[in-house]
């Protein structure tokens, strides 16, 4: 594709102008080849990490396959997404899976990679053991269960969707559940403060996020009223399920727009672009489309190419935007069987893992270079944010560009 | 129509058992003949009173219309809404149009009609000179504006639409206009408390409230702030525009359902229902609907008067709404050309103005009846809300249903 106006704004929000004096000894290395290499984007490139739990675990079926996969997840992406669906992650009441999802944590922070836990409250997938309670102990075990898992897997994810979808919980009618009743009976904005509120005193450091699917006005009411509670709000979460059709870069940046007004960092948390027929338009909740198989074809894996570049190029030209979750990148095991991964069922990349590879990698991240600095020991260039490192005789130092613009760092190799 | 579970909820949200004893000089009138009527329902028959502007004003181009006109309005109503776009009424910066306002308000209230003003803060009909100011200004004379006016007008009118489609105003796109400037500055909940302020400052007593015609979660939602950030609402206002179909029973239901958590009274401010065709589903904003001629049909208007029917009764069945406003007796004159009054454009009452008037006064009503009292001087009636008069002999005596259920009052016809 050819060099647009957004690409600028990208480089403008995403890059700095980067002066770097490097010094041996306190004396300029001048003319001096050394390797530049970005080793990570601050920018998160984010997926979900559920395909990696059993190798983190050492449960594989397939250990190959999934070595292989750990492989293509770390080619995309630098920020993981790990399910804490309360009626898969605590079934029966007091025995909660916290082993293995803290293993799989464990596994991508050692890699360095910021995990995020989705979600703490949600009316979908909830426990079924709260319809047994009354309103008042449900609440209670709601605030109990985000405290624990905040506490317990404090250190290791620090980011949170505390809850999920609080325009439509109180009115979802498509069955009874826990989470409904109460949001029902206490009203959305106190639901949001009461999670927030337990989810802050668990980890008052961590990153918490309010998400929603919906992105009309109702979001933007929803938002307006928790701020002018008081709640406070580290990041929106704005999902991106495309399953009917990639909207495009001017619905996108009209809700950029839109959603930006508060001030706030925006997430796109959850991306789904398929690369197979698109779903009928008539269909609201997407969990009604439910067909035997749902194959990428060719055309839409060219077509779904074209869009990931499109979108992810939207986003990043944004500036509140600071991650973009991708919502699996296996097609095998996606939700609604929706061909929407960057890996086909065979295990084989779809053109869309070659492209963005391509951006986050290549057109926007900087592989290990050769240069030369000048005879002040300078190197100039012009790098994405993130961290770099500069190795020259077996010496190497890590340093980062932390603000898009200019930047003048001396650095001594000693 | 035959008699369903709504009317027995209307009889029972909207009558009381009134049990009546007439004395005269200290004895119970027994066995007397008396003639009782209901006078006035406490229930609000809204409709516009924009028509009878020039009535009021002793201006009218037809006055023999135009008195046969108020004559049919007040066959229907008891309640009127009276416009004050701020576009027509103040065109030219400081010189409002109060005068011819104020006396149609008096010609209602004379006549016992309580008043409504619409609206004190919106984005559309907005006076164009806002254009010229900063947006500080700009809130400050809107701030005065509705001081002026809810000042004016105490005594005569003392409810108000204080703001109009909030949901929409700090996105609106059609047009540039000052609201929305100032609601996308300091935000939807700042906005509405600002003017409610306003309101409520120039006249402590006023029944407020706030309007809209988006019926989804983002009202919802709204509202819920607007509570939350501690700001006064007497009444939440919810039109009923039906240009694209009858919402039938179970939308309007599910509606009342929705919005009646919230323990306010409910009105429904704009009702339209049209006699002709139906405007095409996938027309969003009504105003786009242009078109030269917009008849209605012999069809049409035996669906009009079944609908109308139909959407009283649901509303009535439910015991938060105490009003309704219909947007227009007359098809002459209407919003966008519809066919939506109770009067045709020649004048004559269409099968949903007899349908309207037989359930508001027979049905719902109590016209001049002669009742006998027993032997103890007692009546024994069910009567819905409202005013009450009895006469005998020349003499009268007035006296109100307050509360659905039973009623026990003593009356003396001295």
């Amino acid at each position: 594709m050819t060099e647009t106006f957004s690409d600028d704004r990208i480089r403008q929000h995403r890059s700095a102008d980067a002066t770097v004096t490097l010094t041996l000894d306190g004396a300029p290395l001048a003319g001096r080849e050394v390797t530049l290499e970005q080793t990570r984007h601050k920018f998160l490139f984010g997926c979900t990490g559920f395909e990696l739990i059993d190798l983190a675990n050492g449960t594989s079926q397939d250990p190959e396959a999934d070595a292989r996969n750990a492989e293509l997840w770390e080619g995309l992406f630098n920020f993981a997404t790990l399910p804490f669906y309360w009626g898969r992650f605590e079934p029966e009441r007091g025995k909660p899976a916290t082993e293995p999802l803290l293993k799989t944590a464990k596994w991508f922070a050692d890699r360095g990679h910021p995990v995020k836990g989705h979600p703490l409250a949600w009316h979908t997938v909830s426990a079924d053991w709260l319809l047994d309670l009354e309103n008042e102990e449900i609440a209670r075990v709601q605030v109990e269960r985000i405290k624990r898992e905040v506490g317990d897997f404090a250190g290791v994810i620090d980011m949170w969707d505390v809850i999920n979808e609080v325009v439509i919980m109180p009115i979802f009618d498509k069955y009874d559940n826990g989470i409904t009743r109460i949001c029902r009976d206490i009203g959305r904005i106190p639901m949001v403060r009461m999670v927030f509120d337990a989810a802050r005193e668990a980890s008052p450091n961590a990153t918490l996020l309010l998400n929603d699917f919906d992105m009309s006005a109702a979001y933007e009411c929803l938002i307006e009223g928790v701020l002018e509670a008081g709640i406070k709000i580290d990041v929106l979460g704005l999902q991106s399920h495309m399953h009917q059709g990639y909207w495009g870069e001017e619905k996108t940046e009209a809700i950029l727009e839109r959603f930006s007004r508060y001030g706030l960092p925006i997430h796109f948390t959850e991306t789904t672009i398929v690369s197979g027929e698109i779903m009928p338009p008539e269909i609201e909740d997407l969990n009604d489309h439910q067909v035997d198989s749902w194959p990428s074809t060719p055309e839409g894996e060219a077509r779904q190419a074209d869009e990931i570049e499109r979108h992810y190029k939207t986003l990043l030209a944004h500036p509140s935007v600071e991650a973009v979750t991708y919502w699996g990148m296996n097609d095998a095991g996606m939700w609604l069987g929706a061909p929407g991964g960057f890996v086909g069922l065979d295990g084989t990349p779809k053109p869309a893992y070659d492209r963005l590879h391509h951006l986050v990698n290549d057109e926007w991240g900087t592989p290990a270079t050769t240069v030369a600095t000048d005879e002040d020991g300078r190197l100039r260039f012009n790098g994405f944010l993130g961290d770099y490192r500069i190795t020259c005789d077996g010496r190497q130092v890590d340093f980062k560009l932390e603000e898009a613009g200019t930047a003048r760092l001396d650095i001594a190799l000693d």
